[in-house]
């Protein structure tokens, strides 16, 4: 612990903010944040958002990469991070709180005819369903999805769960593997991705999906913009298979101002806003995670690249 | 009980599909719909949702009012239900999840700039806020709100939860009383109503509790009409000490066209369906009540005209 630490955070967003957290937990320090300044000395840790193609893999003598992010599929990507040199995800319980935040109010606001009520100007009842008769499949189990999952079963909406590996959560019905995702979104009022991006999950939200779901529900997504077949979503909410949509991810960010998805009424756009990144919360998560490699403790929510989150 | 039981039904809404309820739940009864024809023979049990004035008094031979609301208040007027005759509130486990459910999306839908969004049309991101730094005050800690309160406080919320008797919640904190209103609603940034209409209730919603919450908050109501002084929300509407109203209750239902709350950009009018009475469930929860009442079981939910709910 008497070796000086060198850590450089490759970030486009606000380096500066996370430099000066990172000073405050390491004092003795080297904290860097311009990769174009590396001169051959050691950095053993990389603080990664989106930097630019190929600047981890020139970092000398890495040794642990800390993501910025939940997803980390640009990280895994081939030239980015050196093989055997781990990925660590930032799974930070305000972001977790921010996109379970996101979903249960793009749920509601669609279970409860919100955005029709707000066009109306005179006295007109629609037909209001309880929850208990919605049918909602959330999309993946992890920090994120097992929360939301939790709270919409709370809150009393008939709640599915489909992962990869079948995760349970209290109070909702867990599917498993490519079968299970075709039982778990049949009949379904509502769809929440969380998903994480890999090859098996790319364009999941498809017009197969939709068609499965009873007619006139709701897909939502907070998960990548990779995971949806746009051209899909526009048709079945044309045909009326698909009643709205609430999306926070898109496969160009910022989305374009001539894209369809932004003037489509049937659909809601949130720019990337579901879970941002606080910095105080991500740098002492981060923090904790290089005192735990430099002392040899366990990290959890290290990615495996086999599996792709 | 050999006793031939009758049941008048006084509502205006559908009394049909209520009677057929009632027909189904004690095929030997006598089941009324039309007040006019009482000939003297006496009613022991009226079912009310809000019949004419004097209705219920004329009628011979009562022994219990089922409200079909839970809000009793025109039942306790003056000339109304005679004296000594109790009055079963209906608490509904089915409307009090359409009544959480409209509270909180509502809340949610506010916290996370929804309206703001969809009237976008190019990336901006506004400043998000997490739940726990959101202050949310529930008026009202019956079977509405003290579900409400406890699934803001599970969402993540810094929830507070006002009433009468400062009924404990799960995960709120509690304050009862008048100095309690005053310390419950300082600074914060949603207030949400779900009180009985009382002669200590009224105008509750008012331009000195609306100047004690935080700068451009949220005001939303599911009580009655009368607890909100139309023209202190829209004052402060108009001078940003509130943001946004959310209300589907109002002094005049249904809410005449020319009222300005229509058209107000900072107010969401929903036409009085936070919680609309299930009439198959509502049946089952009267029905047993009068089998109490006619086997001297003791009745939950009797409304105390003195406190006036």
């Amino acid at each position: 612990m008497t070796e000086q630490i060198r850590i450089l955070i490759a970030s486009k967003g606000k380096p500066e903010a996370l430099a000066q957290g990172f000073r405050q937990e390491f004092p003795q320090a080297e904290i860097l944040t311009d990769p174009a300044a590396l001169d051959g000395t050691p950095v053993p840790y990389v603080v990664a958002g989106k930097p630019d193609p190929g600047t981890i893999a020139a970092v000398p003598g890495l040794e642990l990469v800390l993501s910025l992010n939940a997803g980390i599929e640009h990280l895994l990507a081939p030239g980015e991070v050196p093989e055997g040199v781990p990925i660590v995800r930032l799974v930070d319980p305000a972001m977790t709180e921010g996109m379970s935040d996101w979903c249960l109010a793009v749920v509601l606001s669609w279970h409860r005819n919100l955005p029709l009520y707000r066009a109306d100007t005179e006295w007109t009842r629609r037909t209001e369903v309880l929850s208990r008769d919605r049918v909602v499949t959330v999309l993946g189990a992890g920090a994120l999805g097992s929360r939301v999952a939790r709270l919409l079963a709370a809150i009393g909406f008939d709640t599915r769960v489909w992962s990869r590996t079948g995760r349970a959560v209290e109070g909702a019905r867990a599917f498993a593997g490519p079968e299970g995702l075709v039982e778990a979104t049949t009949g379904a009022d509502a769809v929440v991705n969380l998903l994480p991006l890999t090859d098996a999950t790319r364009d999941v939200l498809d017009a197969a999906l939709f068609a499965r779901m009873n007619r006139g529900g709701l897909v939502a997504s907070a998960g990548r913009g990779q995971h949806l077949v746009d051209a899909d979503l526009i048709a079945a909410l044309d045909s009326g298979q698909i009643g709205a949509a609430a999306l926070d991810v898109f496969r160009t960010e910022p989305l374009p101002p001539e894209d369809p998805l932004w003037t489509h009424p049937g659909i809601l756009v949130t720019p990337h806003v579901a879970a941002p990144t606080q910095p105080g919360s991500a740098v002492r998560i981060m923090a904790e995670n290089i005192r735990r490699h430099m002392n040899g403790d366990p990290i959890t929510e290290i990615a495996d690249p086999a599996r792709g989150y």
